[in-house]
């Protein structure tokens, strides 16, 4: 089934979940961002078919999350990495792993968590701070149309 | 396409997608958590199909990330509220909403933005951070193995 595009949908959720909303791809950003590279250890990682990973990496390389590079070892591979487009989704899958923690797991079940690596623990929870530095509640805040000032 | 189950995965992030990963999962609840509770009201809002709608919700009913109330207003409606588990969700709404405010927009153009309802003013973009304070980056955090102590 071809999914509607919300490519020019003005809610931000939206427009990124068009573009990384595949299930897939925030698993293989996941694994680009603990250092795989390489074609055969993301299928080998993920045990996903070889053209549904090829769809992927091509479709984040075309959306800028992801470039190719030559093997960093000299060999004849290529090399997928993140952009700095990529490497910012961090918040994303943090949020995402932080949820699944304390709702997905039982007590005292083994799970891959985020940890800090200078002292191997684990991270803060992510809160939202309002501007003046008030922690917000889901209720405290709205969703609404602005005009984006700074693409970056 | 069946997809395949990540429920038993051991990684926190692979976990919560399974089950709030599909793009129109997150949608729903974003509508849901700008106070939508209607069935049709989502319908509306999303321009999604009966069966489509149908199948989501009862799929985050079932997650208990939703449940169902008779309507507020005593009518014979039956309205969709978030759990606690799905008012959780908040903060990976909100990273996925400021990486698209940040990369998927050009400068100039209008889009939805979260704000601060007391004072209409953007959030304070979300950062990593580490237990004792410190602003991690993406090398600075790595996903491990762990027993998850307490699941809330």
């Amino acid at each position: 089934m071809k999914r509607k595009s919300l490519e020019g949908n003005t809610c931000a959720v939206a427009r990124s979940l068009d573009v990384i909303g595949d299930w897939w791809s925030l698993l293989i950003i996941r694994d680009a961002l603990g250092g795989i590279r390489r074609f055969s250890e993301f299928q080998r990682n993920l045990g996903l078919a070889k053209n549904i990973l090829s769809t992927r990496l091509k479709g984040m390389v075309d959306q800028g999350i992801m470039t190719v590079e030559a093997a960093s070892d000299g060999s004849a591979y290529r090399e997928y990495v993140l952009t700095e487009k990529g490497k910012a989704l961090m918040p994303v899958l943090a949020a995402l792993s932080q949820w699944g923690r304390e709702h997905m797991f039982e007590p005292g079940e083994m799970g891959s968590v985020l940890l800090d690596v200078k002292n191997r623990r684990p991270l803060r929870k992510i809160e939202l701070i309002s501007e003046d530095g008030r922690a917000l509640q889901p209720e405290d805040v709205v969703l609404s149309a602005r005009v984006i000032h700074a693409a970056k």
